[in-house]
């Protein structure tokens, strides 16, 4: 059992929308086990919606923050605490905290306002974990760079393929690995759409209709059923996980819209499946990047998944084929991803005997057991 | 990019069998990119077998004890450095090394000779690496209080579910998450068996001889086909994941010796497949652990598994149902695991920013960056 360390780790929350209020129930949930089993104390010193923020250097009080995101109301409206901000980068440029949790809309053109958040974050030190994908799809080895340079951890698990460890399974499990070929099944929009087509006979606009009255689908849903959403993971995947630094423009994409009813029957007939996969395929000294409808056979672990469920395949060259799935019916196990990234920081400093407790004024070190004299 | 120590990693190999020498051939295979994409380098400074030991304090050429053991002659005849021992138990004890990996056969009655090498180990502060579950099964609180007490890491990804980071995501990706029921196909000789007697309308006999020529079975099958290896492992995952310290004897156990050619085509009849399944379902605050032959529905992530496919299944609180399957054809993957609990040690110092070499008069920290002073 971990000492605790002597401050809360402080936290600051950039959206508070589908996942981020999800993550503040979510903590609210674990503040005790967290506490007694990893020894992690969190405090929530800010949270900013699109209207403006709250702020509490000893912390807000979380049930209230959630009240007020139930209710439709701004966090600006925490009593005592909340005020209007022109934006929450005026959040993160001002506020004293530990990690920024970034889980504004993700927003592929320029990234912004999650970009701004990370880079404000990051030039501080201030460690991130980040939800939105859009500022890794764009920037990804500036922040990178910018986070080695302050010596701040930037973490994205929840970026792909919602609360599956897609990345920390690429990146640690089988960083020491090669890997030759990567399949991610990693929109649920598009999953849910083409399975309950296959599995239900609908067409397609009936299948977004449910996808959307589900809360699976968006009311605009291009980006998920164009490919652009599971291209931008592919993006996340090949710069983090294949150490390949390339952009949207170097992954050939093809949606789902032309798949018809018609097609997906016969498939089935054929004993396969039809899911949208991204794949990168080494090709000489680099890979080869697509999203496309593709033909699988039955036996492919990613050809079984269900209209609610993602998932990623490593082909490795000492590994074997390592697979991994997630039933993800909400965007919860999305907010769970970013708390294990959060907790994935502090217990592996504290699992190497280094606890840095990042702010002003405070420093707390918690000291591994010393080695026996023996050795 | 991390800098390098200043002094190789030293390792200690118990057992060069199986698992062993695949460790020593995927080191030699890694050294480069471990060194230049890790920063990590590695020497073997001794490796044991049953007829004894070799020992070189600058590292032993992989080449040759690979040669040795491919020659079906003991390590003892490494020149030079080659020599008769009564036990591996006399190298770990004498040699100087920062890791042992522990490949020895698994004894389900006394855990030895493995329990002894991991207890000297980890008494003199020396991390381990088990491939060996024996151990663990028999001891794991003590063991695990052992390394607490010198400060040593115990790891043991490897004996669980071959090269499936199984432990790992258990522990590190849901250590947060409550798991209310786990499943584990996690013997691939029992599934290899029921798998071709299913899908190839082969007899059980038919299908262990077969499981033994391809080298998924051992001459003595008693152990896999009886559930206790499964239930062994089963032990493992409660204690490391489920915080449960349980024993053998608190697992329900039925082999698959009475399945039936018969049983299984009725069950594919069915829509169904039947799998060598581990369970562990929450009961009252406690859980109940049970292993036996399972009827899967075809939906089951762990039912489409094929005969040398291993998997896992954590049905969680908060971040979903998470499954994850290998394909290992050879026990090179498992080897691979050890590789990678070895890598996990040093990376995770690393990136938490602290470098400890253990071992007598050399010790090097490697610093991380320094915080940006605006913090």
């Amino acid at each position: 059992m971990p000492q605790q360390p002597s401050q809360p780790i402080r936290l600051l929350v950039a959206g508070v929308g589908n996942v981020g209020r999800r993550f503040l129930e979510l903590l609210a949930l674990k503040q005790v086990p967290l506490r007694e089993r990893q020894g992690l104390e969190f405090a929530v010193v800010g949270a900013a919606d699109s209207s403006g923020a709250a702020l509490c250097p000893a912390g807000l009080n979380l049930q209230v923050v959630i009240d007020l995101k139930a209710a439709g109301r701004s966090v600006a409206h925490y009593p005592g605490w909340g005020r209007p901000l022109s934006s929450a980068l005026e959040m993160v440029q001002a506020a004293d905290a530990d990690v920024l949790l970034e889980a504004s809309p993700a927003n592929l053109r320029d990234g912004q306002p999650g970009l701004g958040h990370i880079e404000a974050a990051l030039s501080h030190g201030m460690h991130v974990v980040t939800a939105n994908k859009a500022p890794l799809v764009l920037a990804y080895p500036r922040l990178l760079a910018l986070a080695q340079a302050t010596g701040a951890e930037l973490r994205f698990d929840a970026t792909v393929a919602g609360g599956l460890p897609a990345i920390n399974l690429g990146q640690r499990d089988l960083g020491f690995a090669d890997i030759h070929r990567l399949e991610g099944l990693v929109n649920l929009t598009a999953n849910y759409i083409l399975t309950r087509m296959a599995e239900d006979g609908l067409s397609y606009d009936q299948a977004l209709a449910e996808a959307q009255a589900a809360g699976h689908a968006e009311a605009d849903p291009s980006l998920d059923v164009d490919g652009w959403d599971t291209a931008s993971k592919l993006v996340i995947l090949a710069h983090s996980v294949l150490g390949q630094p390339i952009s949207l423009g170097d992954v050939r994409v093809e949606g789902i819209r032309h798949v018809t009813a018609g097609m997906l029957r016969q498939a089935t007939a054929e004993g396969k499946r039809v899911k949208l996969l991204a794949v990168a395929e080494r090709q000489g000294d680099g890979y080869r990047f697509t999203v496309a409808p593709t033909w699988l056979d039955a036996t492919h672990p990613m050809a079984q998944l269900g209209a609610e469920q993602m998932g990623i395949v490593f082909h490795t060259d000492i590994c074997g084929v390592i697979s991994a799935a997630i039933v993800e019916e909400t965007p919860l196990p999305t907010a769970a991803a970013m708390l294990r990234d959060v907790v994935g920081i502090y217990s592996e400093q504290l699992r190497a005997g280094q606890w840095e407790q990042v702010g002003k004024g405070q420093s707390s070190t918690i000291e591994r057991g010393t080695r026996s004299s023996g050795v």
